[in-house]
């Protein structure tokens, strides 16, 4: 890490990065409002960080050896990140430090009427983004992969309805990306692009996407510690996108018999991510547990526990729906799950350090 | 499980009870405020339950297959409680379904004035319980072990101190028993016997701790399924004790590379319990997170997914403590902690089904 | 899963084809020595197997609903594989139901020398098939991604020493493949697609790997069940390539306390794989414990276990290695440990069933 | 650790002995063929090491800080145990570093014909140590709890059987023990006393039984680390009890999914306790799989990996059996299984380090 001076050039900058290029690495250049900050993306330990400090408008240059670190307080505290927190805008929503965030919509499109009203009824429950799948990554693939899976022009169709579903009802719009073909096509339709579960670990999706320079939302792999997860979150930091959501979903129940939640939900990630990153956390109940009976309970744990805002499956019949319905909830329960969840975000809030 | 007629005799009890026996099994019999409910012990498949429906004052006798039933809310249901919700009550509190009761102080008893001093300033930061640990479970036979472990004169030392400390500060006490000819000891001083998570799969020790009729804390193995948790609280209740608090304290982290907690606090444990059985469930911060800086926002959480109560370490000075230092809060900390908790009880108290 | 009468004509397999596809799933057409069977990959829910089993040429039309069928040992069955045993061909190399099979080489392919040097030496050992990374999949984006990370250029100078290696040595090649877009590029060198364990879960990598054509490696997620290592593997099957190699390298270890291997090698998987499907299964010692010293032993455990073959990591001198340097062998050593493998499989040899 | 001089006097070891008993701890004390080594058990930060050095005998005086010492290899190797390996006899029956020993039997003792019928023929089989279990630990109250659980005297009559058996067919007997009262009803009838994996935390257990001074059979945990086990076995060897083999009977399957085996038989766990212990390690793949029909191969890799012996459950009928049906091996499968893992043994005999 080389923190400038708050004087420093842009030639001096220019400078640094050569010699990071150089040296076989990338750069990450953050600009603060006093200084800047930069980050080099690789191996540390081929930099000359000796000769490093002795540039011209250099202040500190020091090796850092964790898995992640453009994504870590540290990096950006030097830059002058009130609190070292980060709010992610996208459009009208700013998520971060705030009033939770909700993301609400159906776990896939299966229409375009569907959609309209389901997104009408979460609007009028409170939420202000909308989700809705296109591409389901499955583990078969005898399962019902989503709209977008047979065709481009099925893609195409689906993701257009969700453009439009967000403007009828003035909400940002998510949807999850697979596979690297088609993040260019999702890119041109949604607010955020959502990478699922089941490829955190595929770096090469996160680098495609980091390219479009729009907000990712990351989620937790249901095998995966939370080092892992930021490690793999670094992976989009180092593209110089630094605008990341990261999603608690659940991880795979432990020990023998019965768990009776799909997954367990790790809330202490919660605090700890915050602790060690300026970024902003979510939490998806729906994933979570897999059970809309648990939704409204760990929402308010969720918030309780400092989450920046949910991700929550929402159907007005979920027993109709195609994927997920035992865990999506009406918009009549996801407006009670908001409502609560406010009151309690106003009892635990505190600054943050 | 026998259902008896709201007008059915001793006598019809006891012709059931003494049937059940011959077939080699116990019965559990449940006298609620309009019927009465006889619950095998035992492998169900031996009993005649065609003959035993027949039997006067029977209004129904059916097998139920699963691990726990004892425990279960359709048990509770049949013999009156409201709601199928089991309060607990330690002397002057009441544990379950009303106002979060917490469980603080040090997690080993050091000295009589550590104790002391510990059990003042708890109260005054709201705790309603004392706790303070005489024989520590550990994994290394090199750790300090308690102060119970050197000699029984030592053990009744300080279990003493903690029933003085009780008294003085007007609080019923809890502590772990480890192994089984301590427990009648044990059983002497306290009001809440306590089974830790490493002997929760110790059948012997719990049916040993069940027979002190004395309310019995049993925490979640960390490497244990909910089922298995509920399926060994089922051996107290087999031998009749029903007043039983259930404890989640964070499972083993899981993934490769750091998770950041020392264990991954499962709070969906919280809703998943409520719905299975009637018995109250509380959470343990301390342990499930292992960091003094986390208590406070899992604390919240857990109030917020329902918890009857907390078990909180406290220490004036966590960082002299003998054991778990780490993860000790002080009394000041304490308190911000009670206060936040009592805030968000009361913007998600529902009623419960 | 629809199975065609002997006597069969194109025309009628032609009609139940069309008939799936109208249903909107595609068939995967088996053609065996006595009979052909029709897989439907899709929601087979969807499809009229009452009137199909009516076609002319059908003699049995049956739903299968497990996420895994055509990888099945049933499904071979029918199209008369003996002992529904498949064997893959690699060139002159033949994986499955007989001697076990030996890659070996370098964990990443660092420069032209040695790789010649190391694929002389492993040949020599008695290998059979040289490995040599050129894409690393990597948790830290900090960390050595392999030679063909940073160009294109380079990506395909690397491959091309492999190539050059496999040839000069006698023993065709195998890399990992990592990213869609690199798909072809690969495919044009390696004559084993080898999909790491970190994007099991990818199915669009699985897709594009298999429409090369050419037998894939896929390995065990460290976090994956061996269900879900078969549901991903029909992913490649589903796009008519079932020279699949399964290869278990174990999985993250659990319980507090060290592990003292890397991860658990899960060696009942590979009895378990031959009882699912008619797939070879092999095992990655080097990765499944991260400890040269005890290659040795788990590598007889393996080849007792019934594996079809082995991956060892292997270098000249694997303290210098750029990666995995602490579960490389030596040449030698490697020498050793295929001796004691062919002398253990002489001995649990015993016809499959 | 106190390492003393080659002529040392029982005075010197005397005052070593009191001098770490002066500081609250206990000493165990090893006598080598060449030396004596003192281990103290207990907190060593409280010795007063430097002046130990000083004490006449003492050769060396070193803190070791791990949570097991008196197993460990570095403590055996000073007292000169011969490769740092040791042999527990059990009878004429020598376990460790040669031909597998085979423990064999039900899993339950269900009635005396039972018991003498398989004794006999598991011993035609091949095996060496008889097997049978009196009380048997479950997790549901509601299952069957083994013949012992009813009364002491059903308890003391199904160990007189095995005894019996025992001697007629010229093999040591095990059976588990549990439960502290059981402890010395036990040790008057077998030759090793076995702790199951559900009672490895269970430390009072494990201090009471060492108390017996017959070997023991520790069995792993199914959520336990092997630092965990090690830990625990030192316990037993804290009581200067060192008869002690470890046995890896498998750990709880990760994933989401079916993993077709009850448990993950944890292979490397073998070579690697060697590794770090000179106690004799055993697996027991009737447990570590739950399936028949894999007994074989993992029983074949267990010996590959190093085991030096199985413990199968076998029963002549199987599918009569009150508990673990599926998983036991009838004789003549039985003696399939000890041939060939007694080909196996060959095969990879070497010398240990």
């Amino acid at each position: 890490m080389i923190i400038m001076k708050t004087d420093a050039t842009d030639e001096d900058i220019r400078r640094v990065v050569a010699e990071i290029e150089r040296s076989g690495l990338r750069a990450d250049v953050s600009r603060g409002d006093y200084m800047t900050v930069i980050g080099p993306v690789g191996d540390e330990r081929k930099l000359p960080f000796d000769r490093l400090a002795t540039f011209p408008g250099v202040k500190e240059a020091t090796m850092v050896e964790t898995p992640y670190k453009l994504i870590s307080r540290e990096y950006a505290r030097f830059f002058g990140e009130p609190g070292a927190h980060k709010t992610v805008n996208i459009g009208h929503v700013h998520m971060g430090n705030g009033e939770p965030v909700i993301i609400a919509g159906p776990c896939a499109v299966e229409s375009r009427p569907q959609l309209m009203r389901i997104a009408e009824e979460v609007k009028k429950a409170g939420a202000h983004v909308l989700r809705g799948g296109v591409f389901k990554p499955r583990s078969s693939v005898h399962a019902f992969q989503g709209l977008g899976a047979a065709s481009v022009e099925g893609a195409e169709e689906a993701l257009n309805w969700l453009k439009e579903a967000g403007n009828a009802f003035d909400m940002p719009v998510v949807t999850e990306v697979r596979g690297e073909s088609m993040v260019e096509l999702v890119a041109k339709y949604v607010d955020i692009m959502h990478i699922g579960a089941r490829n955190m670990y595929d770096q090469d999706l996160l680098v495609a996407v980091a390219r479009q320079h729009k907000p990712v939302l990351l989620k937790r792999h249901f095998g995966a510690s939370i080092e892992e997860l930021l490690s793999f979150s670094e992976y989009i930091a180092a593209e110089g996108n630094k605008d990341i959501i990261l999603c608690e979903r659940g991880i795979v129940p432990m020990g023998k018999g019965k768990s009776y939640t799909r997954y367990t939900l790790d809330l202490a990630a919660v605090p700890v991510i915050h602790n060690e990153t300026y970024l902003p956390v979510i939490v998806d109940p729906s994933h979570g547990t897999g059970r809309r009976d648990l939704i409204f309970d760990m929402s308010c744990a969720a918030i309780a526990a400092g989450a920046d805002g949910l991700m929550i499956e929402s159907h007005y019949n979920p027993s109709e729906a195609l994927v997920d319905g035992p865990q999506m909830v009406t918009p009549d329960e996801l407006k009670d799950i908001i409502d609560a969840c406010r009151r309690v975000h106003k009892m635990v809030r505190k600054p943050r350090a």
